[in-house]
C-alpha cells in the first residue's frame, strides 16, 4: 500500500455521503486520502508509505506459513458479520488448521466505482476489531478500484503469515485409520446466514422468516486450537469446514489420505433451526459453509481428550464425534454416512452449487 | 488453495472451448479439478491439498518482507506482456524495492463466470515463466468464482514474501538533501503498451497506430536491484514508479522524506514513439506507469557508480540522472521540473486519472 502520506490543504473524505471513484485507484493524492483516512486510521500497518512491510524475525525454531483467500462474499453485511470480519478470519483460520500461529495480513481491496465510502469506512473498522480479537496485525494492502458493472461492491483479498513450531505438521493427509473424527460445533450456521441475508434481499421474509435467527458461525480459531496443541493432543487431520461444507473437507481429508471415513449422521450437531429451513428447503446442512468451525481427525485414545479441551472453550461447546476413519466396506478414500434410520449412503462431494459466493 | 486431490474417472476439463461455471468455485470436485489441471500443473505449490504452504526458515540475519498487490489490468493480454506476467512481477518488484530478496508468492484469483478456460490457462503458464525468471515459487493460492456481469474476467492478487537482509532498509522516506535521483531507463512504456491496446479494442487502429510499436516494459526488477547493493552503493530510496508513473513516485518520495526534488525534463528519458504519442493524445509520459523501472534515490557521491551498475544490467541500459534533492527555492516537498526551454514547473500528483486499470 504505497502513496500513504500526510496529506495537506485537502478537503477530507465524505465519510456519509462519499463514492469510491476511478480517482481512488489511480496512484495519486485522491488515493493517498482514502489509505490515510480509512486504512491506516483502522489498521496497524507497517511502513506505510512504502510498496511493502518489514516484519519482525521468526523465532529460532519456527517456520513461515502463508495462506491466501479472496473474499466475494455476497450480501456483504450479513447475520453475525460482514465482508470484512470474513476476510479476517478466513486467512488468520487458513493459516492456524496448519498449526501456525498467525501473526500478519496483507489486505487488498477490489472496489467497484460508485461503491459508498460509508460502507467501506464500516468493513475497515471490522476488519480491524476482527484483528485485534484474532491477535494479528494488518501490515500493508493494495487498493484498486474499477468502473461500475466490472464488480461487485468490494472484493477483500487477504494473505496470512504465521509461525509454525517444529515437530507441527497437521494436514490433510495424516488421517490413520480407526482414527476418530471430531467436530468443534453445529455444521452450516455461516451458509444458512448467507442464505437467510439473500432470502431477506429479495423480499422472501415469508418463506424464510423461520432462518432469520440463525447467524454466521465466523470466529478466529486460533486459539482453540493453540489449546489443543498446548494439551499435547496428537493431530493427524485439522481442517475449517468453509466452502462445500463438513462434505467437502471430510472428502478431501479421504482422498488426501487415501482412507476411508464413516459418519455418524445423528452424532454431526446441526442447529434445530437450520435443520428445519434446510428441511423446508430441500439442502443438506453438512453442505453449508461454516467459518468458525474444526474438523480435526486425532487417534481414537485421544479423542476424549481433545473433545473436552474443545467443549471448554467458547468456540467449542458443542464439540461431538462425529465418525471414524477407515472402518468401511473397502478400501476406496469414500465418505460414508450413517443414516439415522440406520442406512447408508456415500457423503459424496457436493456436485452442484446452491449457493455461490458464501465466503 | 485446498481440495486439490488426484481426481479419477472425470473427465478432463475442455481446455479448447470450456469456460468457467460458478461450480468451480464451489469447494467441490469441479473446483478441484481446476486447481489440479490448470494451476498445480504450471505452479509449484507446496502442500497442494492443505489451505497454506509451510516455507522454508529464512536466515539468521533476515526478516521476512511482505507486499500485496491486485491485478485487474484491461485488457488482460496487452503488447509485451499479459496480466498473469503482471501480477507475478507486480509483486516480485515491491518486495524488491523495500531491498528484500523474493522468495515465494500466493496467488488469488477471482474469476468472472464465462471466462475461457483457454485464457486462464495462458495466463496461468505466463505466471510460471514469469515466476521461473524471477526466482520465485508460487506456493499457495485461492480461486473464486463470481457470477457473469459481476466481474471483468479475471482479476489476480498477489502477494510476495521476501528475505530482507539486515543493515538494508531503503524505504521512500530516506531521501536527503543534495542526493541524485536517478532512473533505470525510459519512461511510460507500460500506460502507452496498454493504451495502445486499448485503442486497437476500440476500433482505433487509424488514430493509434504509431504508438503500436509500444510494449509494455514489465520486468522482475529484484536482480538489478541485488547488484546495486552488491556494488555497496548506498541507497536512500528505491521505489518502481508503478501507478501514477514518475510523477506519483517522486511526489511520494518528497513527501515521506520531507525534502524537495528538482528534476530536468531533457534528462528523464522517454522513447520517442511514446514522446510522439503522448504529444500526439495530449498527455503527459510521467504520469504513465512504468512495471520494470527503478527510481533511485543516492548520495551525490555515489551517482556516477549506480549509472555504471544499471547501464550495465539488461533492463538499466537506459539510466540516467535526472534530478537532485533538496534544491527548491524553499522546504516544501515539492517536485520542480525544469523544462527544455528553461521554465520551472510544479510536478504534481496527478489529479485526473487518464488511465484506470492500468495495472
Amino acid at each position: 500500500m504505497n502513496a500513504h502520506v500526510r496529506l495537506s490543504g485537502v478537503r477530507p473524505l465524505d465519510k456519509a455521503a462519499g463514492r469510491v471513484e476511478l480517482i481512488h485507484g489511480a496512484g495519486g493524492k485522491a488515493m493517498a486520502q482514502l489509505i490515510e483516512e480509512i486504512f491506516a486510521r483502522h489498521f496497524q500497518m507497517i511502513g506505510t508509505g512504502d510498496d511493502g512491510a518489514v516484519l519482525p524475525s521468526l523465532g529460532l525454531n519456527e517456520r513461515l506459513v502463508m495462506a491466501t483467500d479472496a473474499h466475494v462474499v455476497s450480501p456483504i453485511f450479513f447475520p453475525g458479520g460482514d465482508i470484512g470480519m470474513l476476510s479476517v478470519f478466513g486467512t488468520v483460520n487458513d493459516v492456524a488448521v496448519m498449526g501456525a500461529r498467525p501473526l500478519w495480513l496483507a489486505a487488498a481491496f477490489i472496489l467497484e466505482e460508485g461503491f459508498p465510502l460509508a460502507d467501506l469506512d464500516r468493513i475497515a473498522a471490522s476488519m480491524a476489531k476482527a484483528a485485534r480479537e484474532a491477535n494479528v496485525a494488518i501490515v500493508t494492502g493494495d487498493t484498486k478500484v474499477v468502473e461500475k458493472g466490472k464488480g461487485d461492491g468490494i472484493f477483500i483479498i487477504t494473505t496470512g503469515a504465521g509461525a509454525l513450531p517444529e515437530g507441527i505438521a497437521p494436514t490433510g493427509a495424516g488421517a490413520k485409520p480407526n482414527d476418530a473424527v471430531l467436530v468443534s460445533g453445529t455444521m452450516g450456521d455461516h451458509g444458512m446466514a448467507i442464505m437467510s441475508a439473500r432470502a431477506d434481499m429479495n423480499g422472501l421474509e415469508a418463506g424464510m422468516g423461520f432462518v432469520s435467527s440463525v447467524v454466521s458461525d465466523a470466529a478466529p480459531l486460533h486459539d482453540l486450537i493453540a489449546r489443543l496443541f498446548a494439551a499435547g493432543i496428537e493431530i493427524h487431520a485439522l481442517r475449517d469446514p468453509t466452502r462445500g461444507g463438513l462434505g467437502a473437507t471430510v472428502n478431501e481429508i479421504t482422498f488426501q489420505s487415501g482412507v476411508g471415513m464413516l459418519l455418524e449422521e445423528a452424532a454431526i450437531p446441526v442447529l434445530p433451526e437450520v435443520a428445519a429451513a434446510c428441511e423446508f428447503l430441500g439442502i443438506d446442512p453438512f453442505y453449508l459453509a461454516n467459518e468458525g468451525k474444526l474438523v480435526v481427525v486425532c487417534p481414537e485414545a485421544a479423542a476424549d481428550a481433545a473433545l473436552a479441551v474443545m467443549r471448554a472453550h467458547p468456540l467449542g461447546k458443542n464439540a461431538a464425534r462425529i465418525g471414524t476413519i477407515g472402518i468401511v466396506s473397502d478400501t476406496r478414500p469414500l465418505v460414508e454416512l450413517r443414516t439415522r434410520l440406520g442406512g447408508r449412503l456415500i457423503l459424496d462431494w457436493l456436485s452442484g452449487d446452491p449457493l455461490p459466493r458464501i465466503c
